[in-house]
């Protein structure tokens, strides 16, 4: 028989109702004949407050045993900026080697969209999760005087460009319309840019089925609220990919409904998937969270393991309950009991 | 009598015909009593085609004796991404020490903007032009290689940071709703994101009639499309002003509307005033290229010098063209003669 055994790292403030109703879907999605175990993991900002840590070598350690890890979110006013960002949620994408940062962005059919008409959104952001400016690298001198200098250094290797650009072209050419657009600042970030371009032409050449592009960032967010419909799979880096996700996911319906995975494809350690969204403090206990996010997070977990079958179907009933919308107020608990419902029947 | 000397860079593509439009306009709008002296320099793509030439010393130096330097846009797809920006155009911004990148959006009104509803958009971005990830710091190693390593450094320093955020907090005082924003990615570029946000606290305290706020770039393009409303001034540096100016110019009608001037306050080198567009070579030759980007960058010319008069004159014409305008196409040529017209008058 099949098991599923998920580190569920809930978080703070809406992230621990929204992981709720996470698993409240998984559970009636899964076939019978799926022992499912889940492990609860106290890490977040209540965590840090309470004892000052983190992430602790031994819960790293015990994490890596997992098939995958469903995270709610982290974080509270009372943290300071950074600490928990890199200590523990970009810890835990670098020491798990999560390479693919993948967004998918809809707009499902009855989403309201700050766009005026209604454009055909369906594309996904391969972001690269273990590069770029986000390695923490650089430093500063003279902190806190009028003569500091700080410098933050974006890495790049053709090692780490060529995973995820390969893992992008195998995923548009898995699509129907098989379209692939580059995002990077090549004109001004010559280095980078010149090594991404070139890892990516060279890439391309193996898969001549996929039509590509290169697209500027500045001028991507242009497109991004102009001409949507025009993306397909979009690869880029793991900054330029955290400001695109955000602004895709603003013009398919919010952050309520933006999905994330973080991915080691190799399988080498556990991935991690969550919404794209934080933990939003202020409307945390009054129900006024959408839990969609992470229940479309669930889903790419389960497609990641090979439940194909079963992501579909949370998939289905998240298209169909955004269908069914008509503005009345429901409670976190009430929308996850309803995709529970659909995804059982 | 008073006197206004300018050099002039039309470039390439509609560079030509949209700067043609901004003279035309500039020369309309002067009192007779102001003696115009306008010198052009041949400088783009189609110098370095003829010559490999991007910006010679003997031309640097020229420029330097100018009041501000007027630009149209640069570039062709013959030429390799990079060349002419790091040559010519951030060579400028560089050696003139042009540290705010002055970028207004406003939505006029009976402008079309891709955001349903009719929000009011009139806001600011301060954009640092000098530090950054804008440097040219880096390079790359083992280049072409599988084993090649690229880096980027962005640079930031407390005597480059504190002189934008200034420029900026008196710009905010000096405007109805004394609001200013900081944008940054403060947890995750901890060392360039502390400088920021302490150097931008610090100053906070000389201008307690300011109100202040925090976002993150990610966060702040969500706002950008669904609460444009929600800013007054931005400040921020300079790779993520890039970014969200182009959002800015597409949520307020287009990039054909977008002006900017690269500006050195001290006044020690010449200002250079610019349409946030490109050379936009598919539609060269044929009359449809807006020169309103233009004619408002000549606006921020003009206040920067001080004719603040003519630059509100030009900005009024501005808005009474927009309103007036029903989908009728005119040329370049025609948009720029009724500009004219309308700011003689
Ligand atoms: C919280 C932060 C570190 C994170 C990021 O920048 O990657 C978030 O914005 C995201 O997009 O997952
Ligand atoms: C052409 C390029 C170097 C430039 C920039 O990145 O600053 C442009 O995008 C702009 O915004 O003026």
């Amino acid at each position: 028989s099949r098991s599923l055994d998920i580190a569920v790292i809930p978080g703070d403030g809406i992230g621990q109702e929204v992981v709720a109703q996470g698993l409240k879907v998984l559970t009636a999605v899964l076939p019978p004949d799926v022992k499912l175990e889940t492990t609860p993991y106290d890490l977040g900002a209540q965590r840090w407050h309470r004892t000052g840590e983190t992430l602790p070598d031994a819960e790293l350690e015990a994490l890596k045993g997992h098939d995958a890890i469903l995270l709610g979110a982290i974080g509270d006013p009372g943290v300071p900026s950074g600490v928990l960002e890199r200590g523990l949620l970009l810890k835990l994408r670098f020491a798990f080697d999560h390479f693919i940062n993948l967004r998918p962005s809809k707009l499902f059919p009855n989403t309201s969209t700050p766009l005026a008409g209604t454009p055909e959104i369906d594309f996904v952001v391969v972001r690269e999760g273990t590069e770029g400016p986000y390695t923490g690298n650089g430093g500063s001198l003279r902190t806190g005087t009028p003569a500091e200098v700080a410098t933050e250094v974006s890495v790049n290797t053709a090692y780490g460009v060529e995973r995820v650009v390969r893992d992008a072209f195998e995923r548009a050419a898995a699509r129907p319309r098989k379209k692939l657009t580059l995002v990077h600042k090549n004109n001004v970030l010559v280095y980078a840019g010149h090594l991404w371009k070139n890892v990516f032409d060279r890439v391309a050449q193996e898969y001549p089925q996929v039509t590509t592009d290169y697209l500027h960032v500045d001028a991507a967010t242009i497109f991004f609220v102009t001409q949507p419909e025009r993306f397909d799979v979009i690869v880029t880096d793991n900054l330029f990919g955290d400001i695109l996700t955000d602004l895709a996911a603003a013009v398919t319906g919010g952050i309520g409904l933006a999905a994330s995975g973080n991915i080691n494809p190799t399988g080498a350690f556990p991935s991690m998937f969550e919404p794209v969204h934080g933990s939003a403090p202020d409307i945390a206990g009054t129900g006024k969270a959408d839990p969609t996010a992470t229940i479309l997070s669930v889903a790419l977990l389960l497609r990641h393991l090979g439940f194909d079958a079963e992501a579909a179907r949370i998939e289905e009933a998240v298209s169909a309950d955004l269908a069914g919308r008509d503005g009345t107020f429901r409670t976190t608990d009430e929308i996850g009991d309803a995709l529970a419902v659909r995804v059982a029947s």
